[in-house]
């Protein structure tokens, strides 16, 4: 094994293991509790969950791997706050969005080449991944698994523990 | 920059990163917000810092730089829970120890060689890692800034902040 083909599949293997952790998350909790706050006056499950899936569907343009799948997620989970006055969509809807990008999302990560994830992504310019070379997809995908981490450690509170 | 390297350097800068995330909010807190509950039956911040002081200390062991420097944290703050009856350090004392240790980590973590963080870290047997070879002290490092960033985005919670 390579060491470019350990880095990725380190880096896979924890991302991997968040959306498990998240997938687990909701099959646990009921829709009742997902739609609850996490805690008084914060965001709830619902609002975290659309706002993991925005952040997953941009990942697949962030990576060139095609277009979002539900483009219309960013402007009300990412560009805006919980209480905002835009339409959301039903946590079914939520949580199918949720599964469909992450399920995409996964087949691309799973296989992209070695090679491609020390490739920039498609937000950082050709010159100034020259000199700041750390700006690939791989390190994207390593923020992406911490702010994953981060909602998750809120979310887990809807499901009466305390971990 | 080989590719080593580059990884290496992608895996600290997430972590320094994310405990600089940690050391902001303790600036942003009172002792009595960082002694609250992060939400109504959850760990205070007190607990949840000493979690995070006492699995820092052991990361100092787990990658052989040394001994840990307050062994007695992780009966308290990991072994045990919260509602546990063993009397803990006072929320001064908590924050002590989580500067001591972090900042005696990050002296070793920065010069730490870059070959080092391929070898095995000390909990895993040699024959172990001759299979598994992402067992290695940079996955530690890796799996380390998701759990900090966990507890993190309940931390935020006291700050009055909805992120």
């Amino acid at each position: 094994m390579t060491d470019r083909e350990l880095f990725v599949s380190m880096a896979i293997t924890a991302w991997e293991a968040q959306n498990a952790r998240i997938n687990k998350l909701l099959t646990e909790l009921s829709d009742d509790q997902l739609c609850a706050p996490t805690a008084p006056g914060r965001n709830a499950g619902h609002y975290l969950l659309g706002h993991l899936a925005a952040v997953n569907d941009g990942m697949l343009t962030l990576f060139g791997f095609g277009d979002k799948l539900y483009p219309e997620l960013a402007k009300i989970f990412l560009a805006n706050p919980e209480n905002s006055d835009l339409t959301k969509p039903s946590i079914t809807e939520v949580k199918y969005y949720w599964h469909e990008i992450t399920h995409r999302l996964a087949k691309f990560v799973h296989e992209n080449s070695v090679d491609d994830w020390f490739t920039k992504h498609t937000a950082v310019s050709d010159e100034d991944f020259a000199k700041e070379p750390h700006r690939n997809k791989l390190n994207v995908l390593l923020s992406r698994t911490t702010h994953q981490a981060y909602h998750h450690g809120q979310m887990i509170y809807l499901a009466g523990k305390n971990e």
